[in-house]
């Protein structure tokens, strides 16, 4: 294996990035194809799983070319103005359904979260005033451990898609790759349980990457046009039994997901456009907006239920909004130098966090995988102990403070709180002082990032206390990232980026003495620098940091360290997402084709044996080949040769529409009789795409020895118009052609028509970087002598 | 003419918009193909010319295919990393300067309008205060229609592209439609002196529109690789000679408009993403977000060096900033019954403003096209007349009140102004008192924005002065836009919108007598619901009023009347900038076909006989073709007989670069000595697509008669292999594949290769529907058993 250089930042101008050859993919493919003859016939054995959560899964592509066939043009024509009404209706009524049901999902993860948190921590803290600490850690780890083991063990047994964030899998599906239980019920229920255990298990995780996976299964499930198992159909849903229709489900759910995890609807909006999705079109960008505004509507109306309280211990907070407004009006180049050195500490940090995040799965995937479902449980309930340790641990290291003079309410005690969760806690130390690393330890990870961006607090923390927050929640948040639990990534990257963004903002303050900026703001823009080093969004965290902190002013500040900690983080290594993608093995199509593919061919990329039917084609023939492969289309072969003279393509069908051709046994006694067009008797409808599922396979057709000596005339299913490309065009054309469009099958014709009438079928898989470099070696040195060599001797052949 | 379906909200599910018979487009096509035998030799005699601001002006696609010759494919190959990196570098150096000229060209409109505007209105009330009203008009209206002619003159006899907003003009780029002066320096210098002249010149217009066409100028003028001309080039340019770094840097430049317009980065990301682009990649936004950032910078600050008195009366006001901060934070089911109020008038008022602007446009436009040059300058200076008596005029009407006593300073004698464009304008009345219709009228219209949207000003403005403003602001805004002057559409949208929404408020205020909005915030919904019902853009446009106003807690009321004014409108017509672009006559791409389309193949929509060269074409043939066509491309055939038997189809050729090989005279003696490839001694470079002016033209080359009867070699230039279809596919289909991948030509092929090597090439104009439904008209009856009858009978032709 090696030379992945599939994940470079493919611009088609950009290099390969320098360091993707560290990361090889966490599965170990079978067998891949071995450079020599192009020609010949290599089976590209690579790619037909991936890891999907903790497991490795069956994967499948999906297909958004409009399939042109006799039957289904009758179909199109027939359509009505009422029925496109009712189209238009169905799918405004689901997208509104998606933002309904997942505001209600984030406010009930919410809610669990507070009050289960909330319980352990009242428990702790009633055995600690009574010093019986040792009690008080029981208490507090035993919670932890019981929470997060449950969380593993629905991973790990019922649904192991909904381990991790989630959004490598959205990415991927919307990409085009589908796994069969990436968005069911199952991983459903497992996601949103799984997330309120490893979040009030105090992990460093948070729950804004599961609520976008959340978001996008709501939508898949209601998107899957009704289930004929349990009843529930209706013959308006029929039109969305497309994966066309489905992908925009999707993309709405995923925004929906964003705006309902940090109650930012335009950066919801904006994630799913800039992050997750790979096509886009303007009327979503319009559908989507109307999710996420219906998101925001219910969110805002169950916290003020919740207020009124309704919700135990949930109030305010989790759904995070730090409001950092009035603080900083004007800022000069001082400032601006000190934001960017949080945007290169971030650029650092951030792909450094990437780099070992990367190796730790890797690592850790490979030897999971060889012991088992039980290590990965044992693994989580490790990463419960330690955590619980270092939380409860090392707030016991710091010196208590005093609490600051003008903050203390004469008469009181304890230093004053912001609500029940606030700034000062007072942990072991004695009335009238505070531990200011229990204050980010000792909380929910929502309230230590809202005491970190709290303003007007310089000097509530001290240097060593972030310091030793900083490495433990860094560390802390690489291991875990990868267990299997739900887990998401942006409330770890806020946490470590504003950390450091305080220390930055302390080191400053001790350099000028009066106008520097709030500490509050200097935590904003360490936590935009990391998440940008990370994951390297730009747009999108911009809003969503906008969003958060309610301060615009500040736009032209989260803007510049956003961009240098993008730049910086560019020249390490990928984004996190690309990476997870990669690691897992996805077959991601990315925007633009990697720039060794100008010099070669499409038919360079073709490398098994072609397998094709005639226009009236056996049946035994079609259960044979249907057996022994798993292609899912096959080029038809007009061989008529008294009519036609020699054999030109006909068209492409699909697997799955012949299957549904066996099944119906709508069969011709006869190569002959092809007058008797049998699928006038089968609707379009019965070859719309089944949901989740397996939908039919061919073990499930049973054909009798007569049955398989008759004939099945394809000529109604056949794809007649599929797009092709001459095999001489360049690999890089056709990849735009097939990457713009949402393909699932390239045909490559022949120059002019003699020989084969086609030479072969492209897929997902043939255009992977990492097979064609195993293909071409010589293409992964950047060696121009010898690619010149190769190219100009494939051209004499031609 | 009619049946101009084509602008249709064009989702593929879409049903045609029922109004659009309405509007027919400015410019009677030469000859329209009639109805008849399909496959016949129909010319497609539409769509070679296009209003561009307000001149008819030849248009030609943009080709974003990557063209595939030999010649190309060896560039390519050879180039190294070295260059590769300073591609990237001169990619970001040019952003980098568009944002700062577009900062730099805004700032300079701003000071010289708000310093021109000064001027006027010191002058005029220096005369009002000594009561001679009938000077104070003279100077007045002297200054306005002085002004207001100046930019109709440059406008007619310098630069008339540069008239309008430009929006259309650069929608139409960036959707592949060039125009040879859209993006000159002509219009660039005229664009910039003219929206001075028109805003200084208090027409009810604003300078938001123009300065995307003032950033994308400039972007596109960078784009240009130098200038041989001037002796400016450099070989580093070389790289930016194709179209679609151009797009891309057009792209960020139409960003960088916004921003500097609204002092809004992200909301200028966004309208580029939402209204102005078709095409769009990944690393455009990242570019395009930094453009904005560079662009928020340097206004910033510009305006601080302002501020220190450098810009004459330039200071804070004129480049848009209102700040509604900490104004309204709860808001109940009865504030958003109001704001559904808003939304259902800004979508009833926003679309009939469309209509009756679109109306006013066709008729003027086609009485002015009779009247010629003057006219155009006549109408000009007759709006600034109107316009000035209207806003001197009508405030004598209004009541004068008295200062609102919480306002007053003890011992001033008028009331108070919030720095020099305040609140309340004296006008003509007594000391003490205020005129608040000359708050509105009597001002910049940036001012009088301010005062609409200021807070704590309940009370402030009577009912009767803002309807008298409402009703003359919406008729005057009607008139002006379409007029020979630069003009934006934001200012009067938000102008119109303010004031009704103010009219809301105060009505509202009169039911409830507590706890109601302030009326400043009814002022910014309306605005938005103006704007939305208008234009029809919902996420850029909540984004820019964000960034307007500085107030995210708004942010669910402004999406909620955003998402209502924006259906409302749908249901009447289509938005503004589409109208625009359909009036113009402008052959724009949808992001979806038409569903008529669904009905017609490929090959129905070839109509122009096929001209075809062979690979080695007598020079004398070439030029004939090139002199007696404008087509821009040519299939080129292998008709060498003996070798394949019958002619195949080899690839296509460009005519431009045809026009190179011609100029170089690499010609050949006779036809069969093909060997000696001519093109070895034309490198790549001499290809490259020139930038704006005319190209070489046949009638550049002269050509002898010996030289005429020599042969010339296309194997080096033909792009052997272009994107085909097969003629049987659906036009649907062929055009998503055209729009998607922004192609000019697509081959037509034929099923078997029998009879002729190609079929046809389709471009942009046989895919309107004006010219479809002109040769197809059952399918705009939308007749069923009709289109059933052709389609069946196609079907068995083929």
């Amino acid at each position: 294996m090696g030379g992945n250089d599939e994940m470079g930042n493919v611009e088609e101008e950009s290099l390969p990035p320098p360091h993707l050859d560290l990361y090889e993919p966490l599965l170990e493919k079978e067998k891949v194809a071995t450079a020599g003859n192009a020609n010949g016939n290599v089976i590209n054995g690579t790619h037909h799983t991936a890891m999907i959560g903790t497991r490795v899964a069956p994967i499948e592509s999906l297909d958004y070319e409009l399939v042109e066939n006799e039957l289904f043009r009758q179909d199109w024509r027939s359509r009505k103005k009422r029925e496109i009404l009712q189209y238009v209706a169905v799918k405004w009524t689901f997208v509104f359904l998606v933002g309904i049901l997942t505001a209600i999902a984030a406010l009930g993860i919410n809610t669990a979260v507070e009050n289960i948190a909330g319980v352990k921590f009242l428990l702790t803290v009633k055995f600690m005033e009574s010093n019986r600490f040792v009690w008080a850690f029981l208490v507090y780890a035993g919670f932890n451990v019981m929470l997060v083991m449950s969380a593993a063990l629905l991973c790990v047994y019922i649904g192991p898609s909904a381990a991790g964030s989630g959004i490598p899998e959205v990415k991927a599906y919307l990409n085009g790759v589908d796994t069969p239980n990436i968005f069911s019920i199952k991983t459903l229920v497992v996601k949103i349980l799984g997330s309120i255990g490893s979040v009030a298990g105090g992990l460093i995780v948070g729950k804004e990457g599961p609520l976008v996976h959340v978001g996008s299964c709501i939508a898949s499930l209601l998107g899957q046009g009704g289930s004929v198992k349990y009843g529930l159909t209706c013959k308006w849903l029929r039109y969305l039994k497309n994966d066309r229709d489905r992908r925009d489900l999707v993309t709405c759910g995923a925004a929906a997901g964003v705006a309902a995890a940090f109650r930012a609807p335009v950066g919801g909006v904006l994630f799913a456009l800039e992050e997750v999705t790979s096509w886009w079109r303007g009327p979503l960008l319009w559908r989507a907006f109307f999710t996420t505004a219906v998101v925001a509507v219910v969110i805002r109306t169950g916290i003020a239920w919740c207020k009124q309280g309704h919700c135990g211990m949930a109030g305010e907070g989790g759904l995070i909004i730090f409001d950092v407004s009035g603080v900083q009006e004007s800022y000069g180049l001082r400032e601006l130098s000190s934001v960017a050195v949080s945007g290169v500490l971030g650029g650092v940090l951030g792909s450094l966090f990437n780099q070992i995040n990367a190796k730790i799965i890797v690592w850790s995937g490979t030897w999971l995988k060889k012991k088992g479902k039980f290590a990965k449980i044992i693994q989580a309930i490790l990463i419960a102990l330690v955590t619980s340790i270092c939380s409860f641990g090392l707030p016991f290291l710091a010196k208590c403070q005093p609490c600051p003079d003008h903050l203390t309410i004469p008469g009181e005690k304890a230093c004053p709180t912001y609500g029940r969760a606030g700034n000062f806690k007072n942990f072991h130390c004695p009335d009238g002082s505070y531990n200011d690393l229990a204050g980010l330890f000792f909380n929910t990870n929502e309230d230590s990032v809202r005491n970190l961006f709290s303003k007007g607090t310089n000097g509530e923390f001290q240097f060593s206390s972030l310091f030793v927050y900083l490495t433990s929640a860094y560390s802390l948040a690489l291991l875990t990232y990868g267990t299997a639990v739900p887990s998401g990534l942006f409330v770890p990257a806020i946490l470590c980026g504003a950390t450091y963004g305080r220390i930055v903002g302390m080191i400053m303050g001790s350099f000028y003495v009066n106008g520097h900026m709030d500490e509050g703001v200097y935590a904003l823009l360490g936590a935009a620098s990391f998440l940008g080093g990370s994951m390297r969004m730009t747009v999108s965290l911009c809003i969503i940091l906008l969003e958060l902190t309610n301060n615009l002013l500040l736009l032209p500040l989260i803007m510049l360290v956003l961009l240098i900690s993008k730049t910086v983080g560019d020249a390490f290594n990928d984004g996190l997402y690309s990476l997870h993608v990669h690691i897992k093995g996805i077959p991601f199509l990315e925007a633009h084709p990697p720039q060794f593919m100008s010099h070669l061919t499409a038919r360079d990329a073709i490398t098994r044996p072609l397998i094709w039917f005639s226009k009236v084609e056996r049946v035994g023939t079609i259960a044979e080949v249907l057996r022994s492969t798993n292609h899912h289309a096959f080029p038809v072969v007009d061989d008529d040769v008294e009519c036609s003279g020699k054999p030109v393509f006909f068209g492409l069908v699909l697997r799955s529409h012949l299957l549904v051709l066996l099944k119906k046994k709508e069969f011709a006694k006869n190569r002959l009789s092809r007058s008797e067009v049998q699928s006038s008797r089968v609707t379009a409808a019965e070859f719309a795409k089944p949901g989740s599922g397996k939908g039919l396979t061919i073990s499930d057709i049973e054909l009798t020895v007569v049955e398989e000596e008759m004939f099945l005339d394809l000529t109604g299913i056949a794809n007649t118009s599929p797009y092709t490309v001459v095999h001489t065009m360049s690999l890089a054309k056709a990849y735009t052609l097939f990457r713009q469009l949402g393909l699932r099958h390239l045909c490559v014709m022949p120059r002019a028509s003699e020989g084969q009438p086609i030479i072969g079928l492209l897929t997902r898989h043939d255009f992977m970087s990492a097979y064609l470099l195993n293909l071409y070696p010589h293409l992964r040195q950047n060696n121009y002598t010898k690619i010149q060599a190769f190219t100009s001797k494939r051209d004499e052949q031609l």
